[in-house]
C-alpha cells in the first residue's frame, strides 16, 4: 500500500476503502490501471474490513480472491472497497469493488469476492 | 510491469512467465508479498500468453481473474506464469500461477484461473 | 431445472428468481443440499436474468460462475437469484446468490458471481 | 449423487472421479449438459479426493467453487475430476474438472478450482 500512496479514506464495521492517486505508473500500455493495482486495493481493503469485526490483536489471511473487470480503469483518483457480507468463526467472505473518479463521479471498474482467513486472537 | 521491475523470462506459444526480484516495497506488514503484485505478474502473463495465440496486430482485455493463496509468499524473485488451457475465437481461458524462488527453490504461492477476451486483428 | 422441479418465481429487467420445493434427492450425507444444486438455480437465473435485457431472439452462454458457501443449506424451499450487475455488448457480469427457507424467514446460504457471453439477436 | 446415478469411478490418494451416465434430463433447452450438473459430480470431486488424504473420520466443507465452461457439454458419459493441488491443515485447494465422453473420446467441458474446508478427526 505504501508503494502506491494508498490509505485508508473509510473505515466503518465490516466494510473499508482504501484510495490511492491514479500515476502514470499503474497503467497499462492501453492506459488503463493495471488489473493487479486494483487488486492490491481491494484485497487490502477485504483484509482491513474482516479485521474490524475481529478481536483486537487477530490476524487475517488472503484464502482466495476473485475480480471481474467491468470497465477500463480510468481517472484520477482510485479506490478499493472491501464488505464483510457473512463472518463465520475462522472464514470470512467479503465483497470487493475497484472504483476509479472520472471527472468527478465514481465509476465501478472491478467486482468480485474474497475470501479471508481469521486468526482470532484469544 | 515497469513499477515492478519485472520482464518476461519465458516465452512461448500459450505460455507467458513473468519474473521481478522482490522487494521489500512488495511486502505486507507481515513480511509476504502483496497478494496484488503476485496478481499482477499473473494477469500480465495471462494477457502475454493468449496474445503469443492471436494474429499480430490483437489486442486482449482480462474479464476476470481468480487466484488461491497457498503458501506464505516469500523469497528473492517472483514470477508469475499464464498458460492458454483453452482458447476460443473470442474467449481464452488461462491457468495461472505465482512462484518465489526460495534458496533457489521454486515454492507455488498462488494458482488459480483467468478468463481473457480477445479483439483479433483481422 | 424441470428435473429440480424449478419455475421462475420473480422476473424482471435484469433479474431473475428461480424456486424449487426442497427434497431429500437434493441432499448430501450430511442434510445439507448439495452445492451443485444451489450452482444449478443459480446459474440458470443469472442466464435468463441476461436474456432479459437483450433483444428477443438472442442467446446466452455461461464462460464461468462462482460461488461461496457461506451458510448450511437446509429448509423446505430454494431459490436461486441472478442479477446483472454490468452488461456489456458481449459480456454480463451476474451477482448470483441462492437462499432456502426456514420456518418461514429466508436465508442466503451461496453467494457469488457469474460471467455471461452474450449472442445477440440481430 | 444418487440423483444423477453417479459413482466414484477413480480413487486415488488427493485424486477421485465421479461418473454418471449421461440423460436427457441432466440438459438444456439446447442440448447441453446443465452447468449445475457439472459442478455437482466436480464438487464431489473435489470433497472426496481431500477426504482421501485426511484421517478416517473426517469431514470436508465446500468454502467455494469456480468453473470456466470452455466447450458444450454433449456426450453420453459425464465425469467430474477433483485433484487437491495443496491441502493445509485447515484448507484444501483442488482443481476440479468435467469431461463429457463424445464417440469414445473424453473431451474436457469444464475446468476451474475449489477450496474446501477440512474437519480433521482427532
Amino acid at each position: 500500500m505504501k508503494m502506491l500512496g494508498a490509505r485508508i479514506s473509510k473505515l466503518k464495521e465490516g466494510l473499508v476503502e482504501i484510495s490511492a492517486k491514479n500515476r502514470s505508473a499503474f497503467n497499462q500500455q492501453d492506459g488503463f490501471v493495471h488489473a493487479g493495482v486494483l487488486a492490491t486495493l481491494t484485497d487490502s481493503a477485504a483484509g482491513y474490513a474482516t479485521l474490524s469485526l475481529l478481536p483486537p490483536g487477530s490476524n487475517v489471511l488472503a484464502v482466495e480472491f476473485k475480480l471481474n473487470f467491468v470497465r477500463p480503469a480510468v481517472g484520477d483518483i482510485l479506490r478499493g472497497r472491501g464488505r464483510v457480507r457473512r463472518l463465520g468463526k475462522m472464514i470470512s467472505v467479503c465483497e470487493i469493488e475497484a472504483e476509479t473518479r472520472r471527472n468527478g463521479k465514481w465509476v465501478s471498474c472491478a467486482w468480485g469476492s474474497e475470501t479471508v482467513y481469521c486468526i482470532r486472537k484469544t
